[in-house]
């Protein structure tokens, strides 16, 4: 298993305490030592680091931590190589262009017998099962809505058809999976999926894996809306919401709303029940 | 105009020597400080790293420094921003996959009317005339060799391909260019680019933006082979060839090969003529 660690937010917002707790999960806190990556969109264009290494020791993820990029869509993962051997090609995130937009998916868990799904116009550069069934959404986003760029899909029809596309690999396996198209953030339950929203008021949080306590009220404006999704959860003294299985949420602007297996439309998320300082 | 930097080797090789003073003239020692990026290829994987904002102050470029990257194929760029906003998605260089393979893509000079050309599979991110003629010559492959995986060219048919895509582009403006498909290095020079041969016997060589020498003696075994390709000669004591006008290098594995406009086939580079160390 790997972890996927997920941003979206309504002002261009710093990771950096998010990403620490799962850089030290990348072979220190946790055994996902086989490499990592992030990807920061900035607008329509991207920043990605990768390194087929253990992000826990890494002098470019140490830089990460120490500079700040500021985004509102970032996409996170670190290693533990199941499918697919250690290597550059075969480290999260991927990505594409379809529709002059970059794609960009990291997933954890496997997905048996996706290999032999058709694939026409995308390919795999890697040998992982991930690489394999993001082509295959591509490819069939691709087919949907083929070349006519005046003919795209509106946001609301693409959260249904990614959730469709989501439902048929999540019956091949464990699909956990983020993915974005540099607009909205997809998060895919398969198995472990956790989200949290920081809006104003603002409280602290203590990270799980690190002795770091931030006042987000010191960091943030009133209006900033921030949701954060995980594989568990990061900080210690929040109320991380447990997503369900086969459920997906769309993320805009930080706000979260809800797919359902089947449904025609997304809704908005509850508010956190447990009333803890998120 | 920008500068560019290209190498392909032999053996997994350090690029920071020359990296060094390409990095300087994006905005110190020269006038590109609308961004810069560089992607180094590791297999058929590859390392990209990319900032709208000058390279001779940025702490990535100093860490790219500081930590040697070992690769065969590195393609760089520093911008001055002429045809398209300073913005990341419009920072080279720019990567699409075809037939499973990751390609880069780096240009300097200017299309005139490149954008009406038409385009099928392949959309820019962003508004430069280099990333869209670069998605012309990948649709052009694709049309060509479209999806059978059992059918795809072979290195020699490749580097006529290319070669041909280049004359074409290179009739609406200045066409300096740099692409590779994780295989070969291919360089196009439409008004300004010279390369450079390093094998044994190695000699001593200083850059021309720094106080920055190097025994290459010390740093190589007798086998190795490298070849640099920049836009100008980035060091002062070695013997840079300048590619000719309308000419193609294709280089793989350090080995030079020329395609002369019309050529059918590539022709092996004949030795640097002025017998310098190099």
């Amino acid at each position: 298993m790997c972890e996927l660690l997920g941003m979206s937010a309504n002002v261009p917002t710093d990771i950096r305490f998010s990403f620490a707790a799962l850089a030290r999960r990348g072979g220190e806190t946790g055994p996902h030592a086989d490499g990592w990556g992030i990807s920061f969109y900035e607008g329509r264009g991207c920043r990605a680091f990768h390194e087929p290494e253990p992000s826990a020791r890494s002098e470019l993820a140490k830089l990460l931590r120490s500079a700040p990029i500021k985004s509102r869509i970032v996409i996170a993962h670190v290693r533990k190589a199941n499918r697919g051997r250690v290597s550059l090609e075969n480290t999260h995130p991927f990505s594409r262009e379809l529709w002059g937009r970059r794609w960009t998916f990291a997933h954890n868990g496997q997905l048996r017998g996706v290999k032999k799904w058709p694939l026409t116009w995308f390919r795999p550069v890697g040998s992982t099962d991930s690489e394999y069934a993001f082509c295959w959404m591509m490819d069939q986003l691709q087919a949907r809505w083929p070349k006519n760029p005046t003919k795209l899909p509106s946001a609301s029809q693409l959260d249904v058809a990614v959730a469709e596309l989501c439902a048929k690999l999540h019956g091949l396996g464990v699909f956990n999976m983020l993915l974005s198209d540099s607009r909205t953030l997809y998060a895919h339950c398969g198995k472990r999926l956790c989200y949290l929203t920081r809006r104003a008021p603002f409280g602290t949080a203590t990270l799980v894996d690190e002795d770091w306590r931030v006042d987000f009220s010191r960091e943030t404006t009133a209006d900033d809306v921030v949701t954060v999704v995980a594989t568990k959860a990061l900080t210690r003294d929040e109320c991380w919401t447990d997503v369900e299985r086969g459920h997906v949420l769309s993320l805009r602007d930080g706000a979260v709303r809800i797919l359902k297996p089947g449904a025609r439309k997304a809704v908005a998320a509850g508010p956190c029940s447990a009333g803890a300082p998120a």
